[in-house]
């Protein structure tokens, strides 16, 4: 990270500003020395630039929220909002300098309700945390992104984020019920409530949901739980062919059963998992599939057999059901190891996150292959194959017109097949290019005319989508 | 319908007008005679000013709505978008006249793909003839409100309507994939798209899934179809006593099931309906619930004997099973039934839509109780209780004093409660009076603000929520 750049506007914070922040969070709450912002130059995603920040401000309280905000509209300085940093689209990048403000100090989970099944968490509460509560209900948060062990349920709602079990689950945007959020101007608003049927006025909770911290800062988050499933049975089936693969997984859904997670591992991927964390994974497939189905424990054994069968019909070279528990978390390491293997390989790691139809995978995946072979360039595939969200992660040295190409024409492909350029991650600076090819003109402006309603002084989160950076 | 007022802006529409609209439309595709304006005038809400419209325009192709717009847009005309008029709130009455734009004519399915499992809808197509193509696939729509016989797609996505099915399968913004819309100044835009994971952007899908035809007009949905449950079993739970059906319904979700239908029907209106339909219901019971659950064959037997368990437990006089489909049909027959049968009792018709946290269900119902008698009226309460999503229906022959104290001690205390002042039938102008008490002022702001960038000259719907109109 000592690559970070000075920004900009490296002054934008002024002395007086400064002072006035400290008179809001204490001198606790308010980093200002070089050495302590850097950590706050950038994400979870490679290949971006990372800017230091003017300031950083931990705030404890939705007040000290309000007030900053009001001063940075006064000042006219970026914020630049953000959790543990977990995301992987340079999102929490602050291109401009100014003040980043992380809400990790605020993670009290203020309301665990087990009768009416709901949870209030202040934004910098771990995911992970909130599952750990949840448990001891017999209740689950189902939005599992990669990163649950660290990452915050602020950045996670503020990303819109998805994970392993979107597939029968949903994504965050189908848990939250409602939010506290402070404007661009400093003003606190409440939107939803605690109900899950709610049409009072416009859905501002999913106006917020997935806007990237550029429409204003959460503060407090309600969300759904459901009962916990009461039994799982998790299955890794192993293939010779990538499509056949592929194919498999809309065979499984084709069959009427819904997995709660159904991921896909190239063999590439798998090398790289291998020798990261010798689990003993078949290092000469072709492609692995990791299944799971849960509920009540009559229909896991019924879904069980039907998985078990759809998979040797789709010609899969063994399918194996994890025996017991120790089995089964084997087989969710390897699958969270995806992506920091592959990272390991080379300095820079561009991670891909299109979305296809289902019965588009199989496609899909042979595309990323002719890609790697027409520019010669390494790429493990990973990712949420029931979802049709596939992880193509491309490893170089450094970044030349080759991965340029080969991005375009992934995104390019994606969308043809009526798929999406990000399934989970968001846009933030990685995808920003490619937002117009998505939205088209018309969506673009649309998205820019809600920006400018809310933030008017472009002070949240500038640079990033809808603004201007072009990569 | 003959009370229905003519509008304050009645040469709104001007001859140029009206010629330029038959241009477009030709004279098949346009009613301006007094009489054919009649129908238009109001919905299916009681007890609120019907208003007749200057023309009314019955396009077939999106290209047209967006000339229209431009037209209306130039001429600073109103344009009030329907579909048939089921809704429950006022939502669609011409309240400043000038053009109802009715898309029932646009009810074409474009595409039902079994295998991605999602279809691609005109918004005239009515729910219900959806449900009949995709049950040919063994595929399901969850979305149902009370008409969807009549309802349709464009309607229910622009009310964001919920319905019978919301308890476990949750509710139309939960379905809409992607949209078609048509802005106030006629611009055509395509947001979200055909996969269930998508962040590319502010979601502007849910921006417009329950926006009442205040923020553009809906030309094609695509929604997400889910596997038809293999089994459901059916049950009629009788009580002596309102509050211990109530407790009822909190307890077999505690119990772990999460029925796909959990309605309540107090005595009152068991009696409107027994009297209206004669389907042998038990009119001495003080409460009824209608239990469905439903899922492969083995859990629902599971779950049915758990439903049967807890009722008596909670001091059921009776739960009794569908033995057949006929018996099945008779239920739900008298479910639906509840509505239609109360409206024939007194002229005048108030549907309230509250909704409260589930364990708040039991005081809810005593508190309707309570108001019933301190303002000696007559009230019937249905709903899905499982949502906590009560209709308490007061039947006046006409509005009141007593009537306006009696809805705002219930709005009062379902917000008190942590619930909302409409679960599904959105603020039209039935409930625009109560917005800012759950929105609060920032809130009804904030609303403001995403109005105003998106219609700036106020043609979309004016007069409903969040403007003027003020009961």
């Amino acid at each position: 990270m000592s690559n970070a750049l000075p920004s900009e506007g490296m002054d934008m914070v002024s002395r007086q500003l400064l002072r006035q922040l400290k008179d809001i969070l204490g001198s606790d709450g308010l980093l200002s020395d070089p050495a302590d912002l850097v950590g706050y130059a950038g994400d979870a995603a490679g290949g971006l630039p990372e800017v230091l920040p003017d300031v950083v401000v931990l705030p404890t309280q939705t007040e000290q929220i309000s007030r900053i905000l009001t001063l940075a509209s006064a000042h006219r300085v970026p914020v630049y909002p953000r959790g543990a940093g977990t995301n992987l689209s340079g999102g929490v990048v602050p291109l401009e300098g100014g003040i980043v403000l992380c809400t990790v100090r605020m993670d009290r989970i203020r309301r665990l309700d087990p009768v009416d099944m709901y949870a209030v968490v202040e934004p910098g509460v771990v995911i992970e945390d909130l599952n750990r509560r949840a448990g001891e209900h017999g209740l689950l948060y189902p939005p599992d992104p990669g990163s649950v062990a660290t990452a915050t349920m602020g950045g996670s709602v503020a990303e819109g984020s998805g994970g392993l079990r979107g597939l029968k689950y949903g994504v965050t945007r189908d848990y939250v019920l409602g939010l506290e959020v402070v404007l661009a101007d400093g003003r606190v608003v409440r939107v939803g409530g605690r109900t899950i049927k709610n049409v009072t006025g416009y859905d501002l909770v999913r106006l917020f949901v997935g806007s990237e911290g550029t429409l204003g800062v959460i503060t407090e988050i309600t969300v759904r739980l459901i009962p916990a499933p009461e039994a799982s049975a998790t299955f890794l089936a192993t293939f010779d062919d990538l499509g056949r693969a592929g194919r498999a997984v809309a065979d499984i859904v084709g069959a009427g059963v819904l997995p709660a997670t159904l991921e896909i591992m190239d063999d590439y991927t798998l090398a790289c998992v291998e020798e990261h964390a010798a689990l003993g994974l078949p290092t000469d497939a072709a492609a692995l599939l990791l299944i799971e189905v849960d509920g009540p424990r009559e229909t896991v054994e019924i879904e069980a057999a039907t998985v078990e069968e759809v998979c040797a019909r789709a010609g899969a070279r063994s399918v194996q059901r994890a025996r017991d528990r120790a089995e089964r978390d084997r087989l969710w390491a390897a699958r969270r190891a995806a992506l920091p293997a592959l990272a390991r390989r080379r300095p820079v790691t561009i991670l891909e996150d299109i979305t296809v139809p289902r019965s588009k995978v199989a496609e899909m995946l042979t595309f990323i292959r002719e890609i790697a072979a027409r520019y010669g360039l390494e790429i493990g595939t990973f990712g949420h194959a029931g979802d049709g969200n596939l992880h193509p992660t491309i490893l170089v040295d450094e970044i030349d017109d080759r991965v340029e190409a080969a991005v375009r024409a992934l995104v390019g492909r994606a969308l043809a097949l009526g798929g999406t350029l990000s399934g989970e991650h968001g846009i933030g600076m990685a995808k920003a290019p490619f937002l117009v090819e998505e939205l088209g003109r018309e969506g673009v402006a649309l998205t820019s005319t809600i920006k400018r309603a809310l933030d008017p002084l472009n002070i949240l989160n500038p640079g990033k989508f809808p603004g201007r950076w072009r990569g």
